[in-house]
């Protein structure tokens, strides 16, 4: 129908055009029906005047429009400098409903009393929270940006199997799927198969896609599927090379999200879109601790020891801040217990680093281990050997040396809006009570 | 390790560089060594003359290098007119083996003979025949062409869950997830939620992701997960529109494939990236059936009136190019019985269509039913109101008139290419009988 989008208006001033949307209100005046009209760009203003005899029908027919039905307007764009919504309404010469809504169950505009379960159950409706549209958007324009960003950097898209026959690689747990007269289980990651990848021969390989936990927790933290945005390259040093490419994606995404974004994320959430510089601090675990302990009187658990928890995460942020003025903090020396087998270690000491972004961790990732006999020794260690012996194969005939990451994009997008729960955040949460709509 | 690649060499030199890769082919001879190397984007020759003193260890190294192994090479990179790889080969000053491959069980240059099984189980090694690499990068260029499309249209990316609460859509089976103490499903299609995103106020909406079909088919075109490339946009007059844009999408992905690989598709597969130009023919099957009858003596069968099968698909495409020239057809006109019941009819008329290239179908498209008392009629008719009661809300509450479609990408690779079965085509093949790797 050649719409034209509310953000397409001005460059169409005295000009008859074709509009459709979703009216936000109706109101009806003693001489004058104002409609506000809405699309995913924004809002704009049709007017009508009663007394004009040809918009006789036109009169009746918005005296039975509800709010949010669709209707489409042909008019003519006109400036007024009156008008809120930009200065410029349009003049209606014929309306038209394309779809009649019922009464809402709530009012989006307005959800702060309205319990989440409901909004998910509503979650189209939800979504038309201006704010929660905007959700959408800074998410896709992230990705976007990052994508983009290692298309520069020739980096190959693959698409892994999410169907796998052996349950493997992580602790959490996984789904089983009947798979005619045999079970298989949903990946919990693309990892096996990026570093596959690699030692076929492709030296740069990305996947943005599912992820599957089967973690029977009910907090606004766990999903039992999000989107993973991972990563793996070839012929790497070290981990060094793997931090330094994880500053430039970064970089890039959020570049894309305050370029499309900025001003409206300002607006709606009052959050400031911050460019990060690099290189994004870096700093060993036990030096952490003890500027911890030193500045803020923190002690790690000993259960904890070799590792960071929700806390130190909290705190490490708080020390950037302070310190470095940085939102981000790139944290090595972890200990190799702690982390995957598939991690490199030299000399005891594991070659890979955790991301803290405005205190939660983003990310692990590492140089992995490509020389067949040391991966052996390290599956043994945990006791995976089994498990994992299709994944063993793959450095056996050659494998080059590489490192890589995943980012859970709906956790980005959560921590870049300052948001709470993945409940918001993610298109359609998936938990443990809900799998609808 | 600031790598430098193939593509790379001709940039430096008379200049030392450190390059990574697998080693193709060592040829010891009498006074010198060449080594090929090899990385994605080509392959490049190591000298080593024998008789030089210093690179005595090196020689020796050398001589235990087997086929591809990873070998790291600091070196200079020198003109020789001599040389057959782009007259430029690497002069080492040091060599380290990064990983020494064991035998290779096949030759991945020489698949002839090789059993397809054995193939994928070995995928790692397949995959690094340059064929086989090619088809990678190709996937990977085809989606970032079309993807670039969407993102200059405003189109906002979504992920969409692939565990789904209820069993529904199509006729094709669906795979169960044990879901804690329910049940789950793995989604055939993203089809209900890209509309239920529009019914939320986002225009205009793509996703690139894994689908789900619990088919026991095991035929080469056939598989139990692949990925779809899915879109749906709105504020259409008819599927004109739908098509109108599908031309564009194709038109751009293609494009950006024959930029960056047209030319090694051309050596590798003997195959032509053709860019096709607007308006790909249309026409209505029963012109069609008319046309394909008169011309070809073909009858369609009974039981297929109404729509087309593998037959007439390719009796399409040879029609297509003998009297247009042109590998795309739009197929309009097909029976609302053969197509799902979201599928808008105008009198009777479906509107949608069908996208035949190269002989087979990759494209099911239409504007899509967004009346609500229309919808459940659909629905009602062929006996599906309950299966899709949660998706019939969506269109209760205002919902533009809309239209979209979905590709499947390893079959448009597979047709790019000019392959005959997907086991050739995706990264990892899943069907009844392969969960592996």
């Amino acid at each position: 129908m050649n719409k034209i989008y509310v953000n397409e208006l001005k460059n169409y001033i005295d000009k008859e055009i074709i509009f459709s949307g979703f009216v936000d209100v109706v109101r009806d005046k003693k001489w004058v029906q104002f409609i506000i009209l809405r699309d995913s760009t924004g809002k704009v203003q049709a007017t009508v005047e009663k007394s004009v005899e040809e918009n006789k029908n036109m009169v009746d027919l918005i005296s039975t429009i509800t709010r949010d039905s669709v209707i489409k307007v042909i008019g003519k764009v006109v400036k007024n400098e009156a008008v809120k919504l930009g200065g410029i309404e349009i003049i209606p010469s014929n309306i038209e409903i394309l779809s009649l809504a019922e009464e809402l169950p709530f009012d989006y505009n307005n959800l702060d009393g309205v319990n989440i379960d409901t909004r998910l159950d509503y979650r189209w409706l939800d979504m038309r929270n201006e704010k929660n549209t905007l959700i959408r958007q800074v998410e896709s324009a992230l990705t976007q940006g990052m994508r983009e960003f290692l298309y520069k950097e020739n980096f190959t898209e693959i698409h892994t199997p999410k169907l796998i026959g052996t349950a493997s690689e992580s602790g959490s747990s996984v789904f089983e799927v009947k798979y005619f007269d045999r079970l298989a289980y949903l990946a919990q990651s693309p990892q096996f198969y990026k570093q596959m990848a690699l030692a076929g021969g492709l030296d740069k390989v990305f996947e943005v896609g599912p992820v599957f936990r089967a973690e029977n927790s009910n907090t606004n933290r766990h999903a039992t599927e999000f989107t993973g945005f991972d990563l793996e390259f070839a012929h790497i040093d070290s981990y060094e090379d793997v931090m330094n490419l994880e500053e430039d994606l970064l970089i890039a995404g959020l570049t894309k999200v305050k370029e499309l974004y900025g001003d409206k994320i300002k607006e709606l959430f009052d959050m400031d879109v911050v460019i990060p510089t690099k290189p994004f601090p870096r700093m060993d675990l036990q030096d952490l601790y003890k500027e911890l302990h030193d500045l803020y009187n923190y002690v790690i658990p000993e259960h904890d020891i070799g590792d960071t928890n929700a806390e130190t995460e909290k705190l490490i942020y708080k020390y950037a801040m302070e310190k470095y003025n940085s939102e981000f903090m790139f944290v090595t020396g972890y200990a190799a217990t702690k982390r995957p087998f598939y991690h490199m270690r030299k000399e005891g000491i594991l070659q890979g680093y955790d991301l803290i972004w405005r205190g939660t961790e983003i990310t692990s990732g590492a140089q992995r281990e490509h020389r067949y006999d040391e991966l052996v020794k390290n599956a043994e260690e945990k006791g995976l050997t089994n498990d994992v012996k299709f994944y063993l194969q793959f450095f056996k005939y050659g494998c080059p040396a590489h490192g890589g990451f995943g980012i859970g994009l709906d956790r980005l997008t959560m921590l870049l809006l300052g948001l709470s729960s993945l409940k918001e955040t993610q298109f359609l949460f998936r938990g443990p009570n809900r799998l609808e709509p």
